[in-house]
């Protein structure tokens, strides 16, 4: 069709087709997110230009007049992109021109689609970091509250899905918490890469005009603007690959917590209980209820990689400069980031629910004091360890591997064998190792399940936590700031003229 | 929250967030694309259910009654499932209770959301693929005429990008027919894993009821019904991924061939036009005409390969029997198809209208030649192949590497040196070889560039087409028919009673 | 370095460091497996050239002798390609040279190393298929058993890892059986794509002499030549993907099984045993054994994904014609085949020793019968089942979702306040419904639990297993009689010179 | 097979086949290269052991001269692990109990295989980053230099494979040095999460002896101990993924560079030179020279992200606790690490031998000026941008899309047909601008390819590049000598007593 803003050069112009193949249904759906941020970033744009001199004073107030008037009406209203007119800049241009006429001309001068959309794209993923990064904390927030309330709470840890050794319930807590906290400064590492204002790169290789990408940069709330023009263009979807990959770890992580939740919580494990909120019914099976919460957080993980390999591959051999592969990262880096925000703000919400079920978790914890009487044994007896090992896994293989079948006299019997000492275990020696109630006394360092290390560890990490909050709570004040501050700033210079 | 088709053990009920984060919007825009495949696989279940006298003839006449009705309605306008009901059946169900009361409550009976929405998402894959077959038919059809058109112009064979041997643009066309046939036949072998249904198969183990699996599976069009309930739902993904994997390679392939085409019709290599409808400008450069459908097309990989990857992830390590996990594998395997139903059609397309630059492809050939003229002087003067190739190898390093500047002298030195004859090459020896003219007719074998040969592979690559294009067709008949046959018979039934 | 088969044009050569970039450890380790298939295929081509006349007599059979003393000497002693002479035709042309001199210059004529080791890898990639296929027979063939045997054995079925409806042990193996057996037919299907010559395809253009592909093509035992070169050497690396993908699919459908393994020979599940020889100890845990086959088994989906996505992601726009790039499809493909006959191979015998708890999974079949129940209510008293569902969940909820504490009375008295009717159940109503040891035979389909129909269905298996292995057999055997008749051809060839 | 350092409980013991399995080839080779890294860690326990008193004096002290035994004489000869004995500390523990008898019983006591090999998996990784920053850091400086030599070189920037905006040899450099650059940056934030030891772990939670996991962290050179035991074997795999992500992106930008110069060395480009001993040549053409380094580093992006792929999906869904799924991270760090250090090695080498064509590059820019016409119409004669970029596009349409044969004419009455303005360009006026010698000099900022920026730039990113080295010498010198240390503390032990 013609009409386009580039139909110059052309003698009919790309068909209908090519536009709705170009922008289709998901570009179209990530363009009128984008919205918001393309008339934010269209304002600063203008707005240098007047600034610079760029565009003739008359026009530049018209144009800013008109981005204002749509700013606050689609803050209202929304903007659905329309395909057929083009993309979301496409749609603005020719909305504008038709409302004041070819002096919108002006508005895209010195500046591309290309770092017009890389700028907005950024600008959106910022936004949508803010609100992961609030979702974060409030899950560490509540991870911190379960590690204290459970610590004491012993629970059989687990290797291999067989029983290993004594831990707490807010041990295994602890574990998922620091997976948090550590992920945290990975995501706060990456925002460097997202924080860089791609204004002023032009189509790949700037533009001839006397722009100012640093006072642009400043009105969008940039930490800085781009160096290299070039560089500012090919980075697009590698800086969403540093953001997308530790979320990709993280879906692995969560994945791995629900595997957990969702086993625990049957009936033949029942270890915990998880509020009926988070389950559905079957529409067959009257007595179900099932832990789709968990479940569905579970395979989020398959999504979250399959969007990374969308974002790298769409890359992958292309030569440099622009080209339109890119588009491709557009809508993964959005989609990603919204699911994880709704992932993680309902995950929060269920394992608040979450509590134990201490009298099953002590039951099962007795096999797992096995490793614990053969350490005993090797330090009473000065009984080499992999020997104590041997003795003590000998016993078992004689009593059905029940531990509970256990006695002085097959011990002993067993230790002569193997290592030819005559032993006599003092009463009440096999009794005290194999109780339960204080296996969780019996580690002796700051990193084991011992109540008083893990609650040691749990204010480190929520020191952490709190730091996380202050730094990401800053950075999105200086955002919002520079939006109200821009939009001021405009709104005066109108007044005044 | 209650009111849900399986509250009555709860207390509460799900939580509105678990409503929308079960069925996100993802999910509702599949399943509303999946309406019209629930009603007709609903109103198959309901006439079995009633000529199996599962369901009082009064309930099931009602209820046939208010699919009907549905069915039509929503051909014409539409449906959009709402995330708060829940997901498609449970709008549905929750809609003829609305009409016709309680008594709606029997259409579920004999049936889990599980075997449905299997049975569903196998519809709609089958439907697509029809598409898609159409679609790849086209394409072939287009290749085809390319072929035969321009099976005699000379055009360079690339290897590494370097110019390797004499070839022809038919030649090049023909590689990639080839590859969408091939391609057609492994699309066929797949269809037979998304030909069964899994009505029946409940929620994962059957039903108590006396239902009758082969009859819905008949009145569903589907080729026949599932043999082993569990194995039908954890088969999930599983097919879907025997579909996907196909359009993995398919998108590889299609990559490649943007690939070429976008250099090939650069400035720089100007081997092809490509028709300005499929390009479009760029908004700051007035010069421009990019080849953005190729480009998109290009990236196709990117995002098919992401959405296989998630499928099979999602089911990675899950247990046995239905988890919502496999949920993922519905937005996937529908996404997939669309897009590369809308790819293959713009594709075909593009291609039809791109032609060759004779001239440039022809000045370009020169370069190929050498290895026919180590191939000659071996054949010619009975010096090992290895010797030939190190004496035009010796003297295009003394030539600068322009295969233009050789000359007899030279070359019979260079003989001299290596190998130790004195040969006098005859007059017009080297213009004879070096002749890009008669490049082609000196290969001499099926499967080579030789234009004789070019068509005669065209012609068997093209029953081979029209024998898909018989194949599919006949399936989708088989399809579209048992929907007419099911409707007729039940207004019939409705009628008499 | 110089001293390559190229070396004419160069001035230095490339460096030793690319050398060993190129053909790298990986690369090394894959080329010296496929030494026996380079010695096939470069008899059948040398053999071809002879026939044809290409190369002079004297030198073919001197070349032809060479070949035929390697091939056996190598059969017993193995060879290890060097990288710094090349890769594997380099070595071998190299090695020849140096034992017969110039004359060995005539044994690459008509060929390229790009249609060679394409050649050379659908051969190895034959032979690992064969054994693959073997394994997956005799896998399907213990399941088969299995299910034969276990078919009466009553166990719970499990949706969403919860309980849902009764099923039996042998119903579970039958549908990892079905899967096996179904993806026969799928590996079936894409050895066509495999089963095709590409020699003849030369650098990708084809080659300027009078060759016979379709002679090498039989003496190498394929279906087929090539038909357009240029397909011939794209297609590396789509072929294969149509190999690894049905591989990816199987290798998820194996990590749920060793998922279910896992959880169910836990202690806390205890369905099943798993001998020990299957399992390893712990260094630290003496009570530990741990199902580590089982473990591992499940993570190779992790490494057969990768090396799907890397074979694809390798020729992803690429341009046409033979590139580098491709050599990751090899390393590839010859890794993930042999990864999946030894896993196949011990996962059989681990499956071979597994037998079920009766006891355990009889008593934990008891909830799921409160689906039966519904059912028979909505049978015996005309209740539409949304409310017989109803009923039967509301009855849990008040005795603690424990279906053993149920009574007529409680039973009656919800019926009476959600439908209004007063019902009196019969005495042993509900012991009949509730009682597990029938649970089976109130299935009445095929395709249902139901022992009759599980034994039908496993008839059915039996014979597609055993029809895939008709078809292989003959496939191999096909294969192996082509390389012995090469052999004894060219030796007679030798004697009668 | 019997004979396990954990054959307590065993009857006969895991069959010999799943030692292979489980110790398969991958795995033999990732823990022989392992071996130096166990020594060390198994050293720095029983020192601590010994100080802790945990071991008895006379045992410590064996096992110590022992360890040091091993290390020195491995240093030499190397060790390949026997997986028919087990993993690698399994094979020593095994040999040592050979050489000192049933007292090596000590060494592995307060330590599982499980937290073993998680922190020898970081030394390795650790080791194998610090040879990575060395390439990158060397690679950077190789760009440094092209850019400050190339600056001023007229070159025509790409978008979408088409000639854009002009540009220069040096700003393409500087557009993947700035990608280096940065992904040191985030290199060096991952390298927190790799530098933690997990020693004290245990099985997964920790052990029953006073042991000081601060201590031996310290004597490994490590950042500090692990803190929580389930999270350090949790983290096993995400760690890697928090390493291998940022190499998945760079692989992805070394791909892109890749297919730029591929293109631009090819004959029709022609833009610039790579230097033969990076290319090969073929078995059949005689006249070629492929860059096949740069193919082979084009599709290492494929490699690294099917290990990607591996390592995450490996974990994805496996419950908490120690897995042998987690064994697949170990053989992907290694690899992809090893695949970057040798790929980067040689890339930098083959970059530094580059250089340009000017002339080409100088003849191919005209194109790019039509933005600049657009704009310095625009500029001087304030007619709105959207109006001259028409104005521009409709004369190349009139003149063929070839900007040389434009006229002040033409020009001039496209102009007023477009805006109906009267306009006389100045004499010269089109030629200045279309001269493509200053084309440079007219972008005005920093980020343009204006050489004065460029360089300017390039200072900074040497800055940063150079502070790269100092952090990551600093963290190797540390991690270096912690091994003398703790060799030396340990013979003064052994001296003493």
């Amino acid at each position: 069709m013609k009409n386009k803003i580039y139909d110059g050069i052309y003698t009919k112009g790309p068909n209908q087709q090519t536009d709705s193949f170009i922008v289709d249904f998901a570009q179209q759906q990530a363009d009128s997110e984008i919205v918001p941020f393309y008339l934010w970033e269209t304002l600063a744009h203008n707005y240098m230009l007047m600034k610079q001199k760029i565009v003739p004073e008359k026009a530049a107030k018209k144009i800013l007049k008109e981005l204002i008037y749509h700013s606050e009406n689609i803050e209202k209203n929304g903007f659905i992109v329309d395909p057929l007119i083009g993309d979301v800049h496409e749609n603005f241009e020719n909305l504008l021109i038709k409302s004041i006429g070819d002096i919108a001309g002006w508005m895209h001068v010195a500046r591309s689609r290309n770092d017009q959309i890389t700028t907005d794209q950024k600008l959106i993923t910022k936004k949508l970091l803010f609100d992961l990064y609030g979702q974060i904390f409030n899950l560490a927030k509540v991870l911190e509250k379960k590690v204290y309330k459970y610590k004491n709470v012993v629970m059989p840890g687990f290797t291999h899905f067989r029983v290993a050794m004594p831990s707490s319930f807010g041990f295994w807590w602890q574990s998922y918490l620091q997976q948090i906290i550590e992920c945290e400064e990975i995501l706060k590492s990456v925002f460097l890469t997202t924080d860089i204002s791609s204004l002023g790169a032009g189509a790949s290789y700037g533009v001839n005009w006397p722009i100012d990408p640093k006072m642009t940069a400043n009105d969008l709330g940039f930490d800085k603007p781009m160096i290299n023009a070039l560089f500012a263009l090919n980075s697009r979807g590698i800086h969403e690959s540093y953001v997308l990959g530790p979320l990709c770890s993280l879906s692995v992580v969560l994945s791995r917590m629900m595997e957990d939740i969702i086993y625990f919580s049957s009936a033949e494990i029942n270890f915990i209980f998880v509020d009926e909120s988070f389950t559905t019914g079957s529409s067959i099976m009257p007595q179900k209820m099932n832990a789709v919460v968990a479940e569905r957080t579970r395979s989020k993980a398959a999504k979250i990689l399959g969007n990374y390999i969308t974002t790298l591959i769409s890359l992958k051999g292309t030569p440099s400069g622009y080209n339109m592969d890119s588009a491709e990262t557009k809508t993964s880096i959005i989609e990603s980031l919204k699911i994880f925000i709704d992932t993680i703000n309902i995950v929060a919400q269920m394992l608040e629910t979450i509590s134990p079920n201490t009298a099953a978790m002590g039951n099962a914890v007795a096999p797992s004091l096995a490793t614990k009487l053969a350490d005993c044994l090797s330090q009473d007896y000065q009984i080499p360890f992999r020997k104590t090992h041997q003795i003590v896994g000998k016993v078992l293989q004689q009593i059905d591997k029940d531990i509970s079948k256990i006695s002085s006299e097959k011990l002993e019997k067993i230790i002569m064998e193997i290592v030819g000492k005559k032993i006599t275990l003092p009463k009440g020696y096999l009794q005290n190792i194999l109780d339960s109630e204080n296996a969780l006394s019996q580690y002796y360092y700051k990193g084991s399940p011992n109540p008083t290390y893990v609650e040691k560890v749990n204010a480190e990490l929520s020191i952490q936590n709190q730091q996380f909050l202050n730094w990401f709570k800053k950075e999105q004040e200086k955002f919002y700031d520079a939006k109200k501050n821009l939009v001021s700033k405009v709104k005066k210079y109108l007044k005044e003229k």
